[in-house]
């Protein structure tokens, strides 16, 4: 951690700074300039509240050299994280699909569409149960019978399922739900995410509509620092100046967070771009940046889906996207 | 709503979908050009559900004409809305003034601050007993014993407070608050917002970081749909490409917020700014725009705040600028 | 076009309005609802300006249905454009490698490189002659002795060269030139642009920083109604709130502008990335994005680069990742 | 100037860096961690290439201390600058109206709106003679007829005339203009920039789309470094993701920038809004944020005006809020 002080700082008040820093076991180096000084920190400083040093007088600006996070952090944990999910993993040079319909809308449908997405390729189900929808007025998801039907289909297929969470109170329904999903508008919901941090199920977390790097790890740090180490990244587009699709997904996340960190990285193609036609493009170059794997909207009815129909790709589609997939994957894992 | 359709659309489909759209009692105008065939759906499209209509093979794209919000929509509310909030209001011609430390950490803190800020003129008593934190291992707030310390600072001062939720299930700590706060984090966490459409308490709902008015103001309808009218609207910042300050503060929000929604409106000039040299300039900017009132946070010692201590003022500060703000009201309110 | 009307229009200016949009030999459909009245305009509405009609005073929006582009809309032109440029071509199935140093430093260091590259596989050569810099205490480029040593390295290897134009005074230096590039902080410059829109050459337009699709493909509308049709897109990265890296590559854009537009469309993700490291695995999402080419950064001593240095490769890893690409653009032309 | 190096650093290399550093007369202060060695450099470091540091093998960060630019910088030069242009001066206390239309479009409409205007108050008349279009189909303005007729306006009012040059050859025409405005779209036209900087008239430099403070200070640097210190900035809107307005007036700029140049600072609500009904409000805010004056369009018949009709305020409503701000402005001096 740097700090740079304004010209002329107390002296009396540097002092007790850095003897308040040498306290935590942080050494201090001084680099004195004309037009400024400057303290290098040295030591463990993730302790130290960067907040609390930028509000004193004497400091101009204060800046971060190690990153926040820990339990995420590459530098500490070198090795991949691998995350076993049913008779699969995530991570570990497998390349995950997840499909199924943006929301669960009968047995009949999502039994259908698991057995289809299953014979496609498809390890594991998505659905939506609990639906966040910016409207008050539109089709909220079937909630816990939702999830009744999901078990049903996983039943039916043997495929782990994966669905999003809202609230800390649906916890005990989630209880036999495979993977927990955050969705992008409680990456920072910090109660949900320190209540995940204490059970044990995969947890994965998509990136907040303008989430940076540091922000979507750290949420991952509050699972982690609660015990829970098995914690997946979702990357779903970001928020821009541009609104031809829904939202612009950050490919380039992927060998960035591959050098930031250890855990698995899945790309979620449908919603950032919000238009069907778009999907199979993405996914083609979501595995070449290197992801673990996908989360793909497929509904046998698009045009009649309860929601988010415009961005569901029809299982025949998927069926042709899903061998295209796993044939680059394979090839680039021979020609690496 | 209007729905441009793909180029030569099947007949077939397009008679379906005209059919359906008049069952729900919107009438279909057609325009066929060259290029693109267009229907004007007019009567009350509220119902409608733009996804549904997007995932259509036939259509092209769908664009909203009218708001898909009715609660706060000023156009069927036209007269501003005023929130009694102990002896004070919000709304109506009064600048109200809230003012307290980012977080509440000792009675005597809470207590001392609350005097100061009241003898300054403020109305209304902030501060944070529960703390969103972006990173772990920073400190969360002192929780139900916060709440507990800012009844004692309302008994002491009359103030009433206003303090931020971060859960469905903290509901019940604040049932003797007098606003609830939802985080902009949480701007968008739909379970908490229509469990607050559920009691009578005013809400006070952040923008999110990169939140639409459209989407904010839909925030405003999950609540005001589940029959709680008493929703304010605070604006605290935007993030954009500029790092310099924490957040870009959108004052152009005042007047366009003025014109869509009757609903009061409250500036946060401290979250945005997260300088707290900037924050008096940009609270007699907050004036001008024509806000109900602001939000700003006050610390005795800000360089020993648990929290956010660089954004806070201190109470010498606070009353300067107070005085500042009444003066400019006063003169904006005689010279319109 | 859709106008949306204000309730209630004055009925004598919505008259003329109608008069006035006949006149232009555009038809107007009517749809009067209880809130709204929309007129949908059917014909050519390419002339028709809207500004004009938003300004109006009965009426409240405007929605362009039709794209404001024609030469460059795939929709009039639905086969892909290909430009021969010296030996080669871009677009067509061609996956055009441009390498080469950010500035032209010396007749050696040129030479060198373009030998480099084009043993690797590269088929033009880039380098900057030149350079728009932040600072003006940065290097600024070789200017016209730049250009010099562009041209005795395509004599000494035979590879054609592009590079930045900063100014139309340029131009009569850039006649020699094969391909003239318009930076992201010109791309609307639209002097220099309708300048290049007279003369032959082909023209690559790199995206603004900002700047929409529809923005991108008007300035290459520029170039185009001027006459010439030699017009190649560049995506080099947009900026947005996560400063990890300089700039956040989209890579949906090649999907989408292949829809939108029949023009060739490079990648750039040297400038994107600011970071060396990440450039062979940008390049290779690039391949998958299904781009007809990259221009890539490579320097033979980047840590001595006169400019952009942290984001060049050396030759060695060149020739690694163009061997790469090359393979993973034959597998996905035989495995569509 | 802070060096943050890899772990490990190859102590040659590190040697190499230390000595070429000491060579620039810069002081190099090393602070040697666990995790990372730090090292910061005291002394000018204006002249150091961040680039070339970073480009090093050893390098991990580097992170700049002071700002790069020097003319501008209040630093460096403590005093407000005052700018002289005909009778009436930019900066020191003034509140500049410059008033006029999009486009010059006849004798008459730009005589007419200069008296107008100048009778609202006015000072400067504004009048765009050369116009960049997004649209090449869309009205360019009249160019150097335009310019005359600005001209003859000047000789009718006595009030000083600004206009936009887009291009270098443009300048012989505009030796007779009183401020050169150089648009958001050029704002990194370095050639324009350096050109403008050699000549002695006031350069008025609107912030880019999404320029950072830092940039445009940059931009001011590249006039003041030619010898031309009479540059003034304007702020008009950045580009967001919020498209209700046309941008985002970021009126935090104005204490912003007071703290980091002695520039003055002009605030252009029309092109920030888009839509007329917002310029009022938005102009008193403005100057509640402490501009030294606006730039505002008026058009006497915005509902046929040429260009950017939307935007312009009739001369009446000027009339109305010219006299509002200069009351405004005059209660805020008296009541600091």
């Amino acid at each position: 951690m740097i700090v740079v002080l304004k010209q002329n700082p107390d002296p009396q008040q540097l002092n007790t700074l850095i003897d308040w820093l040498k306290e935590k076991h942080v050494e201090v180096h001084t680099s004195t300039g004309a037009l400024h000084t400057i303290l290098g920190l040295v030591g463990d400083t993730a302790g130290i509240d960067e907040d609390l040093i930028s509000a004193l007088d004497i400091v101009e600006d204060v800046k971060r050299v190690q990153e926040p996070y820990k339990n995420a952090n590459r530098k500490f944990h070198p090795e991949n994280t691998i995350i076993p999910v049913g008779n699969t993993q995530i991570g570990g040079g497998t390349l995950t699909l997840m499909a199924g319909p943006c929301s669960v809308e009968s047995e009949e449908q999502i039994v259908s569409i698991a057995k289809s997405v299953k014979a496609s390729g498809a390890t594991i189900l998505r659905g939506g149960a609990f639906k966040p929808r910016t409207s008050p007025y539109s089709f909220q998801g079937m909630g816990a019978d939702g999830l009744e039907l999901l078990k049903i289909a996983r039943q039916e297929t043997g495929l782990p399922i994966v669905t999003e969470i809202m609230d800390p109170e649906q916890l005990p329904l989630f209880k036999d739900v495979d993977i927990i999903q955050v969705g992008a508008r409680n990456m920072q919901n910090f109660n949900l995410l320190k209540l995940l941090g204490k059970q044990e199920k995969p947890v994965m977390i998509k990136r907040g509509l303008s989430a940076t790097y540091e922000e979507w790890l750290m949420s991952a740090e509050y699972v982690m620092a609660g015990g829970n180490h098995n914690v997946i990244l979702c990357e779903r587009g970001v928020r821009t100046f541009e609104t031809y699709t829904r939202n612009m997904l950050d490919l380039g996340a992927v060998p960035v967070l591959r050098k930031l960190t250890h855990l698995p990285i899945i790309i979620d193609p449908s919603h950032a771009a919000g238009k069907a036609w778009l999907v199979p493009q993405l996914s083609v170059v979501a595995v070449a940046a290197g992801c673990d794997g996908m989360i793909i909207e497929v509904h046998n009815d698009p045009e009649h889906a309860a929601c988010d129909g415009p961005q569901s790709i029809r299982p025949e589609t998927f069926d042709a996207v899903a061998k295209k997939l796993h044939g680059l994957h394979q090839y680039l894992a021979e020609n690496p």
